[in-house]
C-alpha cells in the first residue's frame, strides 16, 4: 500500500467531499484485512498512546482541569479499550456467525443458508468534552468502529483540541507502523454546525457516534433524518440517574451511604453522564437524617474548576433556573467559595407534589448537583419514577428486606435505564462484556446499543447472508472448516465444529 | 388471571387510548411469564389456526384471489413460524445473557454486571397486504413480538379484513386456553393515517412492525419522528431485487436461467418483495439469447388476478409510466388479454446509458415485470449496480470462471442487500436461523435487522445490565446455577456451566 497517511490538518466544510472519497476508499480496502491485522491496529494505536502518556496527559490537564491522576487513568482505560477490542476480534465469535445447511430431499429443498456480521462503512465519531481520551479520539467509540472494520472520520473535540491533534499524532504512527490504508482513521476539527453537519450528512458516512448534549445529539439526528438514506446516529445525551434509597437500609446505613453518594455526585465534579442527579426516598426521619448526612459531607467538598468555561457557566446557569422553581431547598453547599471556574456543588430538595407538578425538576443540570425527592408514600415515589424521562441507571439502595417489601418499586426502576444497580453508586462505567451504557431515549438515541463494553461493535454493523455459495467464496466466519475456530450457530446447534457439508 | 380476553372489535382513533392501556397493562403481566408458557401460547395459537386451516384458507381465497395452494402453504408456513419461536426461547440462549463476575482483589474492585435482552414493550404490527397469514395477523411481526415478551396490538389491513379477524379468533381462543393476559394480542381495524397513526403515536408503543410500501413506511416513520421519544419502526418498503448475469453462465445455460426466472418474475403475480425487478448483463449475443428465451417464457405466462383492485390499478400505472420511459424496449409480455384485476406479465429492457441517465429506472413496480439493463462493459455494469437504492436481494448468476473474472463487480453486489445469492432466484424466503429479510434502505429502515427467521425477534428488546445483585434477585437466565442451562458469555469465555461467585 503506497498510500500516505492522512495529514493533520483543520478542514472546513468545503472539503468534508474529499475527507470522505479518503475514509470511503480506505473503508473498501481495510475492511477487507485480516481480523488479526485491524487487532495489530488497535494494539499499535495504545502502544503509541501509552509512548506520549507523560506529553499526552500534560496536554489535557492543561486544556481541561481534568487532575493528572484522573487523566492517568483515563489513559489507561482508554489503551485497556483498544486492547479489548483486539482481543474481542482476534476471537472472532463477535461476528455471530450463523449457518442452516442445505437439505436436498425437502420440497422444495433448503437452500444452503449462511450469515454474519459485516461493517457498514465509514463512520464519524464525535469527541466528547468530558473524556478528553477515553470517549474521544482514541475512545471507544473509534475502537469499537474500527475493530469492526469501518474507517473512521474523528472531529475533535474544540475544548481539547490540542490533546486530540496530539492523540491523532499517535493513531497516524499506528497507522504507519501496522500498513493499514493510509487514511484508514482521519482528524477533522470545525464547528458541530457546519462541520458536524457536512460530515453527518456526507452520503458515504454510514454511522455516527456522539457523547454529549441533548441539543447536540438532537441536532445531529435531525441532520440524519435530512438524508435522503437516515443512517444511525448513536448519541448518548443526558441522565439524571435516580435513585431510589429504601426505608431499611436508610435506618441502618444513613453514614455509609451519604459518604458513598456524596462521593459519587461530586466525582469529576459532577461531569460525568452517570452522576446521580435525582435522589428518592419516603418521607422519615431516617431520609432526612441521611441528607443532613449528604448535605455535611457536601458542604466539606471544595469548589473544583469544571472542563471549560462553557460547561462552567452552563452549570451556574443550571443552578440557578433550578434554584428558582417553586418547592426547592437547599440543604447544603460547599462552604468555601467558588473561584473562576469552578463549581460550588450542592444538594437541595423537594417535595414528591412539587416535583410532579414541575416538569423542570428532571431536567439534567451537568455538574455536581443532586435534588432529593421526598415522598409522601409508596404511589408518590411510584408516580415520580414514572415521571422520570429514560435514563442510564437506575439505582436501588434497599437491603434484603426493603427488597422484599418494595419490589413493585424496584420493578418500575428497572423499566427506566440501561444499567440498574444494587447498593452501587452508578458513577464508574466498568468496560467489559456485560456493560449497557446506553438506556430508554433521551438518555441515549437507542437504547438497543451501548457505547461501553465489547457489544459497542455492534453499533456498525450488519448482517449479510450469503445462500448457495460455493465454499471457497465463503469468507472465513462461514466456511465448512471453520478455520477460525469461532463459535458458531450451525443448524440451530452452537458449536466451534466444522461443517460436514 | 380473571382478565376476559379482549374483543374482536373495529375500533376509531377515539378509543386507541383504551387500547394502549389494555396493551400496556398486558405486557406488565406477559412478560413475566416464563418462556415455557409464552412458547405455549405460541403453539396453541398455531394449533387454533390448524383448526380452521379450511375455513381460513377459504376466506383468505375470496378476499386476496391468491390460490388455495399458495395459501394452505403460507399458513403452514406462519405456523411453522410461531413454533420457531416457540422453540428457539424454550432454548432461551437468544437473550444473550452474559456475566463478569465480581473481582474484588482489584483496585477499585470490579462489581459483578450480568447482561440480557429484555422486550421493549407493546408492539404494533401492521398487516400486509400481500401475505394475509405469514406477514400479518399471526404472522412473523406478531409471533417474535410476543416470543420476546411484548403484548401486541395488530392493525388488520383493509384488504383482507375478514381473514384478519378470523385468525384473530383462533389467537383469542389460545389466549384463553393457554391462560396469559386477556389483551396480549388485540385486533384492530381502521385507516392507517388516523387509527394507525394513532397507534404509532401512542406513548405505550415502543415498537412498530409493517411490511408495505415506501410511502406507507415512511409515512410511520413520521409519526414517530413526531413523537416526544421517538420509537423503532421496522419497515419493510421496497425492493427491486437486482441480478447480475455474468457472460460465461449466459453462454452455457441460458435455456435453464430463462426458465428459473420467468417462473421468479411471475411468482405469486409478481407480488413479492424478492421479486427480481432488474436483470442485469454485459451487451452480447448470449445475452441477447437468454432474454429472448426468457421472453418467449414471460409471453407464455397468463395474465392472474393481484391481491385486490388497488394493486392491480397501481400495476397499471406503474407500467405505463415505465413504459413511457425514453430508451425502454419490450421484450415480451402476456400473449393472452388481461381481464379485470388480471396483471399481464412484461419483460422489458433499456441500455445502461439510458438507465443511469434516468431515475425512475429504479423504481419498483410492484408485479410481474422486470426491466434488463444491457451494459456496455464492466464499468458501466458497475456505475449501473452503484446507481440502485438498498435492495433486500442481490443476486449473481455465475460460474466459476466469472466469479474469477468479475469479483469486483460480485464484491460490489454484496454491499447493496441483505441477502445475496448465487445461480439461486431471490423469491423464496427461508425461514430459519441464518435469514437475513433485510437489506439497506429503503428496502428497509434498517438493515441491522430482519423480519424473517429467528433473528426477528431482536427487533423486540433492549438490553439492560444488572450490577452488584443478589443471586436471588437475579432473572433466571442470569443467576449463577443456570437454571435455564442457557449458553453464557462467562467471564469472557461462552460456556453453559454454572457460574462459581
Amino acid at each position: 500500500m503506497q498510500e500516505t497517511v492522512a495529514a493533520n490538518k483543520v478542514v472546513t466544510e468545503t472539503n468534508i467531499d474529499e475527507v470522505m472519497q479518503h475514509a470511503f476508499d480506505a473503508f473498501n480496502e481495510y475492511k477487507k484485512l485480516p481480523a488479526q491485522k485491524r487487532a495489530v491496529f488497535l494494539e499499535t494505536i495504545a502502544d503509541e498512546i501509552e509512548k506520549l502518556r507523560e506529553q499526552l496527559v500534560a496536554v489535557a490537564n492543561a486544556e481541561t482541569n481534568l487532575p493528572l491522576a484522573r487523566l492517568n487513568g483515563e489513559l489507561t482505560r482508554t489503551n485497556n479499550q483498544l486492547k479489548m477490542f483486539a482481543t474481542l476480534i482476534k476471537e472472532g465469535s463477535w461476528v455471530e456467525a450463523s449457518i442452516d445447511t442445505a437439505i436436498n430431499d425437502r420440497t422444495p429443498p433448503r437452500p444452503d443458508i449462511r450469515k454474519m456480521l459485516v461493517p457498514v462503512g465509514p463512520v464519524v465519531v464525535f469527541g466528547a468534552s468530558n473524556f478528553p481520551f477515553a470517549f474521544s479520539t482514541a475512545g471507544g467509540d473509534t475502537a469499537s468502529a474500527l475493530a469492526s472494520g469501518s474507517s473512521v472520520v474523528i472531529k475533535g473535540h474544540s475544548a481539547h483540541a490540542k490533546t486530540s491533534q496530539f492523540v491523532y499524532t499517535a493513531i497516524q504512527k499506528a497507522i504507519k507502523v501496522s500498513g493499514v490504508p493510509g487514511h484508514t482513521v482521519q482528524h477533522v476539527m470545525g464547528s458541530g454546525n457546519t462541520v458536524g453537519k457536512a460530515l453527518v450528512m456526507h452520503p458515504y458516512t454510514k454511522g455516527v457516534g456522539f457523547t454529549g448534549s441533548f441539543a447536540g445529539g438532537t441536532a445531529l439526528v435531525g441532520y440524519s433524518n435530512q438524508r435522503e438514506i437516515p443512517i444511525p446516529v448513536f448519541a448518548e445525551m443526558s441522565s439524571i440517574n435516580p435513585v431510589v434509597f429504601y426505608p431499611d437500609t436508610l435506618s441502618k446505613n444513613a453514614e455509609s451511604l451519604a459518604a458513598m453518594y456524596a462521593a459519587s455526585i461530586t466525582l469529576g465534579v459532577g461531569q460525568f453522564c452517570t452522576n446521580p442527579g435525582i435522589l428518592l426516598g419516603l418521607r422519615s426521619d431516617s431520609f432526612n437524617n441521611f441528607l443532613a448526612a449528604l448535605g455535611k459531607e457536601i458542604s466539606k467538598v471544595q469548589p473544583q474548576k469544571m472542563l471549560h468555561s462553557g460547561i462552567c457557566s452552563s452549570y451556574g446557569k443550571g443552578l440557578t433556573q433550578m434554584l428558582d422553581q417553586q418547592g426547592l431547598q437547599v440543604i447544603a453547599q460547599s462552604a468555601s467559595p467558588a473561584n473562576d471556574m469552578e463549581a460550588t456543588a450542592l444538594l437541595a430538595s423537594v417535595n414528591g407534589k412539587e416535583f410532579l407538578e414541575n416538569k423542570h425538576f428532571v431536567e439534567e443540570v451537568f455538574g455536581p448537583y443532586s435534588l432529593a425527592i421526598i415522598c409522601d408514600d409508596t404511589t408518590q415515589l411510584k408516580q415520580c419514577l414514572q415521571n422520570l424521562k429514560g435514563q442510564l441507571t437506575s439505582s436501588i439502595m434497599a437491603t434484603e428486606k426493603d427488597i422484599e417489601e418494595y419490589s413493585e418499586v424496584i420493578e418500575l426502576q428497572h423499566t427506566l435505564a440501561g444499567r440498574i444497580l444494587l447498593n452501587n453508586a452508578p458513577t464508574g462505567v466498568e468496560v467489559c462484556s456485560s456493560m449497557v451504557h446506553g438506556g430508554p431515549y433521551p438518555a441515549t438515541t437507542d437504547a438497543r446499543f451501548t457505547s461501553v463494553g465489547t457489544t459497542a461493535i455492534k453499533r456498525w454493523v450488519r448482517p449479510i447472508c450469503l445462500q448457495n455459495f460455493n465454499d471457497d467464496m465463503l469468507p472465513d466466519a462461514l466456511k465448512n472448516d471453520n478455520p477460525l475456530s469461532i463459535l458458531r450457530l450451525v443448524d440451530n446447534v452452537y458449536t466451534r465444529d466444522a461443517v460436514n457439508a
